[in-house]
Protein backbone atom coordinates (compact mmCIF):
# COMPACT_ATOMS: atom_id res chain seq x y z
CA UNK A 1 0.00 0.00 0.00
CA UNK A 2 1.01 3.58 -1.22
CA UNK A 3 2.46 5.36 2.34
CA UNK A 4 2.57 8.68 1.34
CA UNK A 5 0.99 11.00 3.85
CA UNK A 6 -1.72 13.14 3.36
CA UNK A 7 -1.00 15.76 5.19
CA UNK A 8 3.00 15.92 7.04
CA UNK A 9 1.83 14.18 11.13
CA UNK A 10 3.96 16.87 13.08
CA UNK A 11 2.00 15.75 16.38
CA UNK A 12 4.68 15.43 18.84
CA UNK A 13 4.73 12.12 21.19
CA UNK A 14 3.97 11.92 24.48
CA UNK A 15 7.36 11.40 26.63
CA UNK A 16 6.12 7.20 26.73
CA UNK A 17 3.45 5.95 24.72
CA UNK A 18 0.52 5.81 26.92
CA UNK A 19 -0.49 2.97 26.35
CA UNK A 20 2.10 1.58 27.85
CA UNK A 21 1.51 3.92 31.06
CA UNK A 22 -2.25 3.19 31.46
CA UNK A 23 -2.19 -0.05 30.93
CA UNK A 24 -3.61 -2.32 33.62
CA UNK A 25 -1.03 -4.69 34.68
CA UNK A 26 -1.89 -8.37 35.48
CA UNK A 27 -2.99 -9.64 38.56
CA UNK A 28 -4.92 -8.43 41.10
CA UNK A 29 -6.28 -4.99 41.36
CA UNK A 30 -6.79 -2.78 44.20
CA UNK A 31 -8.58 0.50 42.89
CA UNK A 32 -7.25 2.23 45.97
CA UNK A 33 -3.89 2.23 44.98
CA UNK A 34 -4.24 4.02 41.75
CA UNK A 35 -5.04 7.64 41.93
CA UNK A 36 -7.78 9.22 40.04
CA UNK A 37 -6.59 12.66 40.13
CA UNK A 38 -2.71 11.67 38.21
CA UNK A 39 -1.98 13.08 35.01
CA UNK A 40 0.56 10.30 33.45
CA UNK A 41 2.18 11.15 30.22
CA UNK A 42 0.40 14.52 29.20
CA UNK A 43 3.13 16.59 27.00
CA UNK A 44 1.82 20.17 29.34
CA UNK A 45 1.77 21.58 32.58
CA UNK A 46 -1.88 21.86 33.46
CA UNK A 47 -5.24 22.15 32.86
CA UNK A 48 -4.53 25.50 30.27
CA UNK A 49 -2.15 23.51 28.33
CA UNK A 50 -5.11 21.08 27.22
CA UNK A 51 -6.81 22.83 24.67
CA UNK A 52 -3.48 22.53 22.77
CA UNK A 53 -2.23 19.25 23.53
CA UNK A 54 -5.98 18.32 22.31
CA UNK A 55 -5.68 20.31 19.12
CA UNK A 56 -2.82 19.11 18.29
CA UNK A 57 -3.41 15.27 17.98
CA UNK A 58 -6.58 16.52 15.64
CA UNK A 59 -4.63 16.27 12.36
CA UNK A 60 -3.42 12.82 12.12
CA UNK A 61 -5.89 10.98 14.06
CA UNK A 62 -8.52 12.29 11.63
CA UNK A 63 -6.36 11.67 8.68
CA UNK A 64 -5.48 7.66 10.48
CA UNK A 65 -9.31 7.42 11.04
CA UNK A 66 -9.76 8.25 7.32
CA UNK A 67 -6.96 5.79 6.32
CA UNK A 68 -9.16 3.47 8.16
CA UNK A 69 -12.47 4.07 6.55
CA UNK A 70 -11.24 3.93 3.67
CA UNK A 71 -9.64 0.32 4.15
CA UNK A 72 -13.01 -0.21 4.78
CA UNK A 73 -14.66 0.99 1.96
CA UNK A 74 -11.84 -0.69 -0.57
CA UNK A 75 -11.70 -4.28 1.35
CA UNK A 76 -14.80 -4.41 3.25
CA UNK A 77 -14.59 -7.85 5.12
CA UNK A 78 -10.60 -7.83 5.19
CA UNK A 79 -10.39 -4.57 6.56
CA UNK A 80 -9.93 -3.98 10.25
CA UNK A 81 -11.87 -1.96 12.67
CA UNK A 82 -11.71 -0.33 16.25
CA UNK A 83 -13.84 -0.79 19.34
CA UNK A 84 -13.36 1.85 21.79
CA UNK A 85 -15.19 0.35 25.12
CA UNK A 86 -16.00 2.94 27.66
CA UNK A 87 -16.95 2.15 31.54
CA UNK A 88 -17.16 4.03 34.87
CA UNK A 89 -18.85 5.36 37.53
CA UNK A 90 -21.97 7.41 37.13
CA UNK A 91 -20.58 11.07 36.28
CA UNK A 92 -17.09 9.69 35.34
CA UNK A 93 -17.51 11.15 31.60
CA UNK A 94 -18.11 8.65 28.84
CA UNK A 95 -20.17 10.98 27.53
CA UNK A 96 -17.55 14.03 27.48
CA UNK A 97 -15.25 11.49 25.86
CA UNK A 98 -17.26 11.27 22.73
CA UNK A 99 -17.61 14.47 22.71
CA UNK A 100 -14.47 15.66 22.95
CA UNK A 101 -12.51 13.24 22.17
CA UNK A 102 -14.65 11.33 19.58
CA UNK A 103 -16.01 14.36 17.75
CA UNK A 104 -11.98 14.74 16.86
CA UNK A 105 -12.47 12.44 13.67
CA UNK A 106 -15.57 12.48 10.90
CA UNK A 107 -18.66 11.55 12.67
CA UNK A 108 -19.04 9.35 9.37
CA UNK A 109 -16.19 6.72 10.15
CA UNK A 110 -18.16 6.39 14.05
CA UNK A 111 -20.29 3.99 15.19
CA UNK A 112 -21.63 5.00 18.94
CA UNK A 113 -23.96 2.65 20.83
CA UNK A 114 -25.02 3.58 24.28
CA UNK A 115 -25.91 0.63 26.31
CA UNK A 116 -29.20 0.69 28.25
CA UNK A 117 -31.27 -1.54 31.17
CA UNK A 118 -31.68 -4.37 28.31
CA UNK A 119 -35.20 -4.77 26.87
CA UNK A 120 -37.24 -7.47 27.54
CA UNK A 121 -36.78 -8.87 23.75
CA UNK A 122 -32.72 -8.89 24.77
CA UNK A 123 -32.58 -10.19 28.04
CA UNK A 124 -34.58 -13.29 26.04
CA UNK A 125 -31.29 -13.81 23.96
CA UNK A 126 -27.87 -14.38 25.55
CA UNK A 127 -26.07 -11.20 27.48
CA UNK A 128 -23.71 -10.60 24.19
CA UNK A 129 -26.30 -11.11 21.52
CA UNK A 130 -27.38 -7.40 21.84
CA UNK A 131 -23.77 -6.46 22.44
CA UNK A 132 -22.68 -8.58 19.04
CA UNK A 133 -25.71 -6.99 17.27
CA UNK A 134 -23.91 -3.23 17.59
CA UNK A 135 -20.26 -4.09 16.80
CA UNK A 136 -18.52 -1.70 14.24
CA UNK A 137 -18.32 -3.05 10.42
CA UNK A 138 -14.63 -3.05 8.87
CA UNK A 139 -13.31 0.63 8.45
CA UNK A 140 -15.06 2.02 11.43
CA UNK A 141 -14.69 2.57 14.79
CA UNK A 142 -17.26 1.69 17.34
CA UNK A 143 -18.18 3.67 20.56
CA UNK A 144 -19.31 1.97 23.61
CA UNK A 145 -20.67 3.64 26.13
CA UNK A 146 -21.22 0.97 28.59
CA UNK A 147 -20.45 -2.86 27.53
CA UNK A 148 -20.67 -6.46 27.86
CA UNK A 149 -19.25 -5.62 31.18
CA UNK A 150 -22.40 -4.17 32.28
CA UNK A 151 -23.30 -7.76 32.56
CA UNK A 152 -20.97 -8.64 35.26
CA UNK A 153 -20.81 -4.68 37.05
CA UNK A 154 -24.88 -3.57 37.92
CA UNK A 155 -25.71 -7.34 37.36
CA UNK A 156 -23.48 -8.37 39.94
CA UNK A 157 -24.09 -5.69 42.66
CA UNK A 158 -27.66 -5.67 42.43
CA UNK A 159 -27.67 -9.61 42.07
CA UNK A 160 -30.09 -9.23 39.24
CA UNK A 161 -29.12 -13.26 38.32
CA UNK A 162 -27.36 -15.73 40.39
CA UNK A 163 -23.91 -15.65 41.30
CA UNK A 164 -23.20 -18.67 39.24
CA UNK A 165 -24.15 -17.00 35.94
CA UNK A 166 -22.55 -14.01 36.47
CA UNK A 167 -19.31 -15.33 37.44
CA UNK A 168 -19.64 -17.38 34.35
CA UNK A 169 -19.51 -14.81 32.35
CA UNK A 170 -16.25 -13.34 32.84
CA UNK A 171 -14.68 -16.42 30.37
CA UNK A 172 -17.55 -15.64 28.04
CA UNK A 173 -16.22 -12.51 27.34
CA UNK A 174 -12.66 -13.25 27.31
CA UNK A 175 -13.68 -15.84 24.42
CA UNK A 176 -16.10 -13.52 22.65
CA UNK A 177 -13.19 -10.45 22.70
CA UNK A 178 -10.22 -13.09 21.68
CA UNK A 179 -12.54 -14.09 18.68
CA UNK A 180 -13.17 -10.68 18.00
CA UNK A 181 -9.47 -9.58 17.92
CA UNK A 182 -8.55 -12.27 16.13
CA UNK A 183 -11.27 -11.02 13.12
CA UNK A 184 -9.16 -7.64 13.14
CA UNK A 185 -11.03 -5.73 15.93
CA UNK A 186 -8.83 -3.52 17.66
CA UNK A 187 -9.99 -3.61 21.14
CA UNK A 188 -9.48 -0.48 23.28
CA UNK A 189 -11.21 -0.78 26.71
CA UNK A 190 -11.12 2.00 28.99
CA UNK A 191 -12.11 2.42 32.95
CA UNK A 192 -12.95 6.29 33.41
CA UNK A 193 -11.42 6.13 37.40
CA UNK A 194 -13.21 8.87 39.23
CA UNK A 195 -13.24 9.34 43.33
CA UNK A 196 -16.34 8.78 45.41
CA UNK A 197 -15.82 12.97 46.29
CA UNK A 198 -15.68 14.18 42.78
CA UNK A 199 -18.72 12.03 42.27
CA UNK A 200 -20.12 13.87 44.79
CA UNK A 201 -18.40 17.30 43.56
CA UNK A 202 -20.33 16.41 39.80
CA UNK A 203 -23.54 15.46 41.17
CA UNK A 204 -23.76 18.90 43.69
CA UNK A 205 -22.80 20.48 40.20
CA UNK A 206 -25.35 19.34 38.28
CA UNK A 207 -28.27 20.29 40.56
CA UNK A 208 -26.33 23.80 40.63
CA UNK A 209 -27.10 24.48 37.00
CA UNK A 210 -30.42 24.50 35.68
CA UNK A 211 -28.92 23.79 32.13
CA UNK A 212 -27.45 20.20 33.81
CA UNK A 213 -30.65 19.61 35.57
CA UNK A 214 -31.47 16.82 32.56
CA UNK A 215 -28.59 14.78 33.44
CA UNK A 216 -29.25 14.02 36.72
CA UNK A 217 -31.46 11.04 37.43
CA UNK A 218 -32.51 10.72 41.37
CA UNK A 219 -31.54 7.15 40.71
CA UNK A 220 -27.48 7.51 40.74
CA UNK A 221 -27.46 8.73 44.36
CA UNK A 222 -29.19 4.75 45.03
CA UNK A 223 -26.46 3.37 43.13
CA UNK A 224 -23.74 5.94 44.96
CA UNK A 225 -24.46 4.39 47.97
CA UNK A 226 -23.46 0.85 46.69
CA UNK A 227 -20.08 2.48 45.78
CA UNK A 228 -18.20 -0.19 47.79
CA UNK A 229 -19.72 -3.38 45.73
CA UNK A 230 -19.28 -1.83 42.35
CA UNK A 231 -15.77 -0.62 43.37
CA UNK A 232 -15.45 -4.43 44.02
CA UNK A 233 -17.17 -5.62 40.61
CA UNK A 234 -15.01 -3.26 38.94
CA UNK A 235 -11.52 -4.83 40.19
CA UNK A 236 -13.03 -8.01 39.31
CA UNK A 237 -14.37 -6.94 35.72
CA UNK A 238 -10.52 -5.17 35.01
CA UNK A 239 -8.88 -8.34 36.85
CA UNK A 240 -10.48 -11.16 34.62
CA UNK A 241 -11.05 -8.58 31.60
CA UNK A 242 -7.35 -7.55 31.43
CA UNK A 243 -6.44 -10.23 28.57
CA UNK A 244 -3.58 -9.83 25.93
CA UNK A 245 -5.60 -9.36 23.09
CA UNK A 246 -8.05 -6.87 25.13
CA UNK A 247 -6.31 -5.35 27.83
CA UNK A 248 -7.84 -3.04 30.24
CA UNK A 249 -6.70 0.94 30.13
CA UNK A 250 -7.13 3.01 33.51
CA UNK A 251 -7.66 6.07 32.33
CA UNK A 252 -7.55 8.42 35.98
CA UNK A 253 -10.29 10.92 35.43
CA UNK A 254 -10.93 13.42 38.36
CA UNK A 255 -9.75 15.87 35.73
CA UNK A 256 -11.63 16.08 33.09
CA UNK A 257 -9.12 18.07 30.63
CA UNK A 258 -6.69 14.92 31.13
CA UNK A 259 -9.31 11.94 30.61
CA UNK A 260 -10.43 13.78 27.13
CA UNK A 261 -6.78 13.69 26.51
CA UNK A 262 -5.75 11.00 27.35
CA UNK A 263 -8.55 8.80 25.30
CA UNK A 264 -7.99 10.87 22.21
CA UNK A 265 -4.23 9.42 22.65
CA UNK A 266 -4.84 5.92 23.32
CA UNK A 267 -7.24 5.74 19.93
CA UNK A 268 -4.36 7.99 18.08
CA UNK A 269 -1.44 4.96 19.05
CA UNK A 270 -3.76 2.39 18.22
CA UNK A 271 -4.77 3.69 15.23
CA UNK A 272 -0.79 4.46 14.50
CA UNK A 273 -0.26 0.89 15.14
CA UNK A 274 -2.01 -0.45 12.06
CA UNK A 275 0.01 1.39 9.98
CA UNK A 276 -2.76 1.19 7.69
CA UNK A 277 -1.55 2.96 3.84
CA UNK A 278 -4.06 4.59 1.42
CA UNK A 279 -5.99 1.65 -1.18
CA UNK A 280 -4.14 1.02 -4.14
CA UNK A 281 -6.46 2.07 -7.30
CA UNK A 282 -8.60 -0.91 -8.64
CA UNK A 283 -8.87 0.76 -11.94
CA UNK A 284 -6.19 1.88 -14.48
CA UNK A 285 -5.38 5.64 -13.58
CA UNK A 286 -4.09 6.46 -16.80
CA UNK A 287 -7.24 5.31 -18.68
CA UNK A 288 -9.39 7.22 -15.97
CA UNK A 289 -7.32 10.53 -16.45
CA UNK A 290 -8.22 10.03 -20.10
CA UNK A 291 -12.13 9.13 -19.45
CA UNK A 292 -12.78 12.41 -17.42
CA UNK A 293 -10.75 14.86 -19.63
CA UNK A 294 -12.77 13.32 -22.61
CA UNK A 295 -16.44 14.02 -20.50
CA UNK B 1 -38.37 27.14 30.68
CA UNK B 2 -35.41 27.94 31.96
CA UNK B 3 -34.07 30.60 28.91
CA UNK B 4 -30.97 31.18 30.66
CA UNK B 5 -27.40 30.75 28.35
CA UNK B 6 -24.45 28.69 29.52
CA UNK B 7 -22.43 30.00 27.70
CA UNK B 8 -23.54 33.77 26.00
CA UNK B 9 -23.90 33.36 22.16
CA UNK B 10 -21.35 35.88 20.76
CA UNK B 11 -22.05 34.94 17.54
CA UNK B 12 -22.58 37.65 15.11
CA UNK B 13 -25.29 36.85 12.47
CA UNK B 14 -24.97 36.87 8.69
CA UNK B 15 -26.22 39.81 7.23
CA UNK B 16 -29.43 38.04 6.12
CA UNK B 17 -30.75 34.94 7.70
CA UNK B 18 -29.22 32.74 5.48
CA UNK B 19 -32.37 30.43 4.99
CA UNK B 20 -33.67 33.76 3.25
CA UNK B 21 -31.20 34.00 1.20
CA UNK B 22 -30.83 30.55 0.35
CA UNK B 23 -34.21 29.53 -0.20
CA UNK B 24 -35.34 28.13 -3.54
CA UNK B 25 -38.24 30.67 -4.64
CA UNK B 26 -41.60 28.62 -5.81
CA UNK B 27 -41.92 28.11 -9.38
CA UNK B 28 -39.89 26.42 -11.78
CA UNK B 29 -36.44 25.77 -11.44
CA UNK B 30 -33.68 26.69 -14.13
CA UNK B 31 -30.69 25.30 -12.68
CA UNK B 32 -28.69 27.19 -15.12
CA UNK B 33 -29.87 30.61 -13.65
CA UNK B 34 -27.96 29.82 -10.19
CA UNK B 35 -23.99 30.64 -10.01
CA UNK B 36 -22.62 27.66 -8.26
CA UNK B 37 -19.32 29.77 -7.27
CA UNK B 38 -21.97 32.25 -5.34
CA UNK B 39 -21.10 33.12 -1.60
CA UNK B 40 -24.73 34.54 -0.41
CA UNK B 41 -24.18 35.84 3.02
CA UNK B 42 -20.74 34.83 3.71
CA UNK B 43 -19.74 36.94 6.61
CA UNK B 44 -15.90 37.70 5.18
CA UNK B 45 -14.08 38.25 2.00
CA UNK B 46 -13.27 34.54 0.52
CA UNK B 47 -11.55 31.65 2.09
CA UNK B 48 -8.80 32.57 3.88
CA UNK B 49 -12.11 34.10 6.66
CA UNK B 50 -13.98 30.64 6.20
CA UNK B 51 -12.20 28.77 9.01
CA UNK B 52 -13.20 31.80 11.40
CA UNK B 53 -16.00 32.43 10.54
CA UNK B 54 -17.14 28.72 10.61
CA UNK B 55 -15.66 28.52 14.10
CA UNK B 56 -17.71 31.47 15.54
CA UNK B 57 -20.90 29.00 14.62
CA UNK B 58 -19.23 25.83 16.71
CA UNK B 59 -19.67 27.12 20.37
CA UNK B 60 -23.59 28.14 19.39
CA UNK B 61 -24.42 25.77 17.25
CA UNK B 62 -23.38 22.41 19.99
CA UNK B 63 -25.08 24.59 22.47
CA UNK B 64 -28.31 24.51 20.77
CA UNK B 65 -27.92 21.24 19.70
CA UNK B 66 -27.07 20.05 23.23
CA UNK B 67 -30.72 21.68 23.93
CA UNK B 68 -32.23 19.38 21.43
CA UNK B 69 -31.09 16.40 22.84
CA UNK B 70 -31.77 17.33 26.29
CA UNK B 71 -35.02 17.77 25.24
CA UNK B 72 -35.21 14.51 23.64
CA UNK B 73 -34.23 12.82 26.74
CA UNK B 74 -36.66 14.47 29.34
CA UNK B 75 -39.88 14.37 26.72
CA UNK B 76 -39.12 11.89 24.16
CA UNK B 77 -42.39 11.78 22.09
CA UNK B 78 -42.68 15.23 22.17
CA UNK B 79 -39.23 16.45 21.55
CA UNK B 80 -38.26 18.19 18.24
CA UNK B 81 -35.83 16.13 15.48
CA UNK B 82 -33.76 17.86 13.37
CA UNK B 83 -33.66 15.64 9.50
CA UNK B 84 -30.73 16.94 7.35
CA UNK B 85 -31.09 15.94 3.48
CA UNK B 86 -28.02 16.41 1.53
CA UNK B 87 -28.64 15.67 -2.16
CA UNK B 88 -26.30 16.77 -4.95
CA UNK B 89 -24.41 15.22 -8.14
CA UNK B 90 -21.11 12.67 -7.82
CA UNK B 91 -18.10 14.90 -5.66
CA UNK B 92 -20.71 17.79 -4.93
CA UNK B 93 -19.50 17.14 -1.34
CA UNK B 94 -22.01 15.59 0.92
CA UNK B 95 -19.56 13.50 2.69
CA UNK B 96 -17.02 16.91 3.02
CA UNK B 97 -20.41 18.84 4.54
CA UNK B 98 -21.14 16.19 7.06
CA UNK B 99 -17.31 16.21 7.96
CA UNK B 100 -17.12 19.64 8.62
CA UNK B 101 -20.21 20.99 9.33
CA UNK B 102 -21.42 18.49 11.16
CA UNK B 103 -18.16 17.69 12.94
CA UNK B 104 -19.29 20.74 15.07
CA UNK B 105 -21.67 19.06 17.00
CA UNK B 106 -21.38 16.60 19.94
CA UNK B 107 -21.57 12.85 17.40
CA UNK B 108 -23.97 11.43 20.10
CA UNK B 109 -26.72 13.57 19.32
CA UNK B 110 -26.37 12.80 14.92
CA UNK B 111 -27.39 9.79 13.38
CA UNK B 112 -25.98 9.77 9.74
CA UNK B 113 -27.75 7.56 7.21
CA UNK B 114 -25.92 7.44 3.52
CA UNK B 115 -28.38 5.79 1.10
CA UNK B 116 -26.76 3.64 -1.14
CA UNK B 117 -28.37 1.49 -4.59
CA UNK B 118 -31.24 -0.39 -2.69
CA UNK B 119 -31.26 -3.94 -1.37
CA UNK B 120 -33.53 -6.70 -2.77
CA UNK B 121 -35.20 -6.58 0.39
CA UNK B 122 -35.39 -3.15 0.24
CA UNK B 123 -36.92 -2.84 -2.87
CA UNK B 124 -39.60 -5.32 -2.47
CA UNK B 125 -40.55 -2.80 0.05
CA UNK B 126 -42.38 0.71 -1.17
CA UNK B 127 -39.64 3.30 -1.92
CA UNK B 128 -40.45 5.00 1.59
CA UNK B 129 -40.14 1.96 3.82
CA UNK B 130 -36.50 2.04 4.18
CA UNK B 131 -35.89 5.93 4.05
CA UNK B 132 -38.70 5.33 7.52
CA UNK B 133 -36.98 3.39 9.16
CA UNK B 134 -33.91 6.14 9.63
CA UNK B 135 -35.22 8.85 10.61
CA UNK B 136 -33.93 10.74 13.62
CA UNK B 137 -35.91 9.68 16.99
CA UNK B 138 -36.90 12.98 19.21
CA UNK B 139 -34.16 15.26 19.77
CA UNK B 140 -31.60 13.75 17.68
CA UNK B 141 -30.07 15.52 14.12
CA UNK B 142 -30.30 12.92 11.24
CA UNK B 143 -28.33 13.43 8.79
CA UNK B 144 -29.56 11.96 5.43
CA UNK B 145 -26.71 11.19 2.57
CA UNK B 146 -29.09 10.77 -0.13
CA UNK B 147 -32.44 10.32 0.80
CA UNK B 148 -35.82 10.16 -0.21
CA UNK B 149 -34.80 11.94 -3.28
CA UNK B 150 -32.63 9.21 -4.96
CA UNK B 151 -35.91 7.57 -6.21
CA UNK B 152 -36.90 10.61 -8.53
CA UNK B 153 -33.41 11.26 -9.65
CA UNK B 154 -31.19 8.35 -10.28
CA UNK B 155 -34.34 6.00 -11.12
CA UNK B 156 -35.82 8.47 -13.05
CA UNK B 157 -32.56 8.95 -15.05
CA UNK B 158 -32.27 5.36 -15.39
CA UNK B 159 -35.68 4.37 -15.49
CA UNK B 160 -35.37 1.98 -13.35
CA UNK B 161 -38.85 1.71 -12.88
CA UNK B 162 -42.10 3.16 -15.18
CA UNK B 163 -42.38 6.81 -15.80
CA UNK B 164 -46.20 6.37 -13.81
CA UNK B 165 -44.32 4.90 -11.41
CA UNK B 166 -41.89 7.35 -10.22
CA UNK B 167 -44.07 10.24 -11.88
CA UNK B 168 -46.48 9.90 -8.89
CA UNK B 169 -43.42 9.76 -6.23
CA UNK B 170 -43.28 13.61 -6.32
CA UNK B 171 -46.70 14.10 -4.33
CA UNK B 172 -45.89 10.40 -2.00
CA UNK B 173 -43.10 12.78 -0.94
CA UNK B 174 -44.69 15.68 -0.34
CA UNK B 175 -47.28 14.21 1.88
CA UNK B 176 -44.56 11.61 3.71
CA UNK B 177 -42.82 15.07 4.86
CA UNK B 178 -46.09 16.79 5.59
CA UNK B 179 -46.89 14.35 8.09
CA UNK B 180 -43.17 14.03 9.36
CA UNK B 181 -43.08 17.75 9.90
CA UNK B 182 -46.18 17.84 11.87
CA UNK B 183 -44.74 15.48 14.03
CA UNK B 184 -42.12 17.85 15.04
CA UNK B 185 -39.46 17.52 12.51
CA UNK B 186 -37.46 20.23 11.20
CA UNK B 187 -36.65 18.81 7.56
CA UNK B 188 -34.04 21.01 5.79
CA UNK B 189 -33.36 20.26 2.65
CA UNK B 190 -30.13 21.12 0.66
CA UNK B 191 -29.04 20.87 -2.81
CA UNK B 192 -25.28 21.03 -3.29
CA UNK B 193 -25.16 22.39 -6.44
CA UNK B 194 -22.12 22.55 -8.44
CA UNK B 195 -20.97 22.66 -12.44
CA UNK B 196 -19.90 20.47 -14.51
CA UNK B 197 -16.70 21.95 -14.86
CA UNK B 198 -16.08 21.66 -11.17
CA UNK B 199 -17.19 17.95 -10.95
CA UNK B 200 -14.21 16.77 -13.71
CA UNK B 201 -12.04 19.06 -12.08
CA UNK B 202 -12.59 17.18 -8.52
CA UNK B 203 -12.70 13.78 -11.02
CA UNK B 204 -9.35 14.49 -12.05
CA UNK B 205 -8.29 15.68 -8.27
CA UNK B 206 -8.98 12.22 -7.19
CA UNK B 207 -7.02 10.80 -9.16
CA UNK B 208 -4.29 12.94 -9.26
CA UNK B 209 -3.86 11.84 -5.64
CA UNK B 210 -3.00 8.01 -4.19
CA UNK B 211 -4.83 9.02 -1.17
CA UNK B 212 -7.96 9.48 -3.12
CA UNK B 213 -8.17 6.44 -5.40
CA UNK B 214 -10.60 5.07 -3.34
CA UNK B 215 -12.99 8.01 -3.83
CA UNK B 216 -13.16 7.67 -7.48
CA UNK B 217 -15.50 4.65 -9.15
CA UNK B 218 -15.40 4.40 -13.12
CA UNK B 219 -18.75 4.71 -12.95
CA UNK B 220 -19.05 8.22 -11.87
CA UNK B 221 -18.11 8.84 -15.63
CA UNK B 222 -21.04 6.90 -16.58
CA UNK B 223 -23.12 8.87 -14.91
CA UNK B 224 -21.62 12.21 -15.32
CA UNK B 225 -22.35 11.49 -19.16
CA UNK B 226 -25.78 11.79 -18.34
CA UNK B 227 -25.66 15.57 -16.79
CA UNK B 228 -28.26 16.72 -19.19
CA UNK B 229 -30.82 14.31 -17.62
CA UNK B 230 -29.75 14.56 -14.09
CA UNK B 231 -30.19 18.36 -14.61
CA UNK B 232 -33.43 17.44 -15.55
CA UNK B 233 -34.81 15.28 -13.04
CA UNK B 234 -33.20 17.54 -10.04
CA UNK B 235 -35.17 21.10 -11.55
CA UNK B 236 -38.29 18.75 -11.22
CA UNK B 237 -37.51 16.95 -7.41
CA UNK B 238 -36.56 20.25 -6.53
CA UNK B 239 -39.57 22.57 -7.85
CA UNK B 240 -42.08 19.99 -6.90
CA UNK B 241 -40.39 19.08 -3.42
CA UNK B 242 -40.28 22.78 -2.58
CA UNK B 243 -43.36 22.73 -0.25
CA UNK B 244 -44.02 25.27 2.64
CA UNK B 245 -42.94 22.83 5.20
CA UNK B 246 -40.53 21.32 3.89
CA UNK B 247 -38.40 23.93 1.14
CA UNK B 248 -35.56 23.52 -0.52
CA UNK B 249 -32.43 25.38 -0.47
CA UNK B 250 -30.15 25.91 -2.76
CA UNK B 251 -26.57 25.55 -1.68
CA UNK B 252 -23.87 27.02 -4.00
CA UNK B 253 -21.26 24.48 -4.13
CA UNK B 254 -18.04 25.02 -6.22
CA UNK B 255 -16.63 26.48 -3.58
CA UNK B 256 -15.92 24.39 -0.44
CA UNK B 257 -15.19 26.33 2.11
CA UNK B 258 -18.86 28.47 1.18
CA UNK B 259 -20.73 25.08 0.97
CA UNK B 260 -19.86 23.85 4.95
CA UNK B 261 -20.17 27.32 6.25
CA UNK B 262 -23.56 27.55 4.69
CA UNK B 263 -24.56 24.35 5.78
CA UNK B 264 -23.42 24.62 9.58
CA UNK B 265 -25.77 28.17 9.19
CA UNK B 266 -28.78 26.73 7.72
CA UNK B 267 -28.61 23.76 10.65
CA UNK B 268 -27.75 26.97 13.16
CA UNK B 269 -30.59 29.04 12.18
CA UNK B 270 -33.29 26.09 12.65
CA UNK B 271 -31.86 25.31 15.88
CA UNK B 272 -32.26 28.88 17.11
CA UNK B 273 -35.90 28.93 15.50
CA UNK B 274 -36.70 26.07 17.48
CA UNK B 275 -36.33 28.51 20.82
CA UNK B 276 -35.35 25.67 23.14
CA UNK B 277 -35.13 26.32 26.53
CA UNK B 278 -33.35 23.60 29.20
CA UNK B 279 -35.77 21.00 30.24
CA UNK B 280 -37.10 21.81 33.90
CA UNK B 281 -36.29 19.46 36.81
CA UNK B 282 -38.39 16.49 37.18
CA UNK B 283 -37.57 16.29 40.63
CA UNK B 284 -36.67 18.52 43.62
CA UNK B 285 -33.68 20.15 43.24
CA UNK B 286 -33.33 20.85 47.38
CA UNK B 287 -34.22 17.43 48.08
CA UNK B 288 -31.98 16.12 46.08
CA UNK B 289 -29.13 18.39 47.09
CA UNK B 290 -29.47 17.12 50.97
CA UNK B 291 -29.47 13.62 49.51
CA UNK B 292 -26.29 13.70 47.47
CA UNK B 293 -24.81 16.08 50.08
CA UNK B 294 -25.52 13.33 52.96
CA UNK B 295 -24.23 10.39 50.25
Amino acid sequence: MAKKQKKSAKTPSAPLPLSDLLRLPHGPVDLSTLDPRATPGFPGKDKSDAPAATEVIGPELSELQERLYAAGRAAEAGAPSVLLVLQGMDTSGKGGVIRHAIGLVDPQGVKIKAFKAPTADERAHPFLWRITRELPPPGMIGIFDRSQYEDVLVVRVNELVAKSVWSARYRTINNWEAKLAAKGTVIIKCFLHISAEEQKARLLARLDDPSKYWKYNPGDVDERAKWPAYTEAYEAALEKGNTEVAPWYVVPSDRKWYRNWAVAQLLLEHLRALALGWPPADFDVAVERKRVAAS
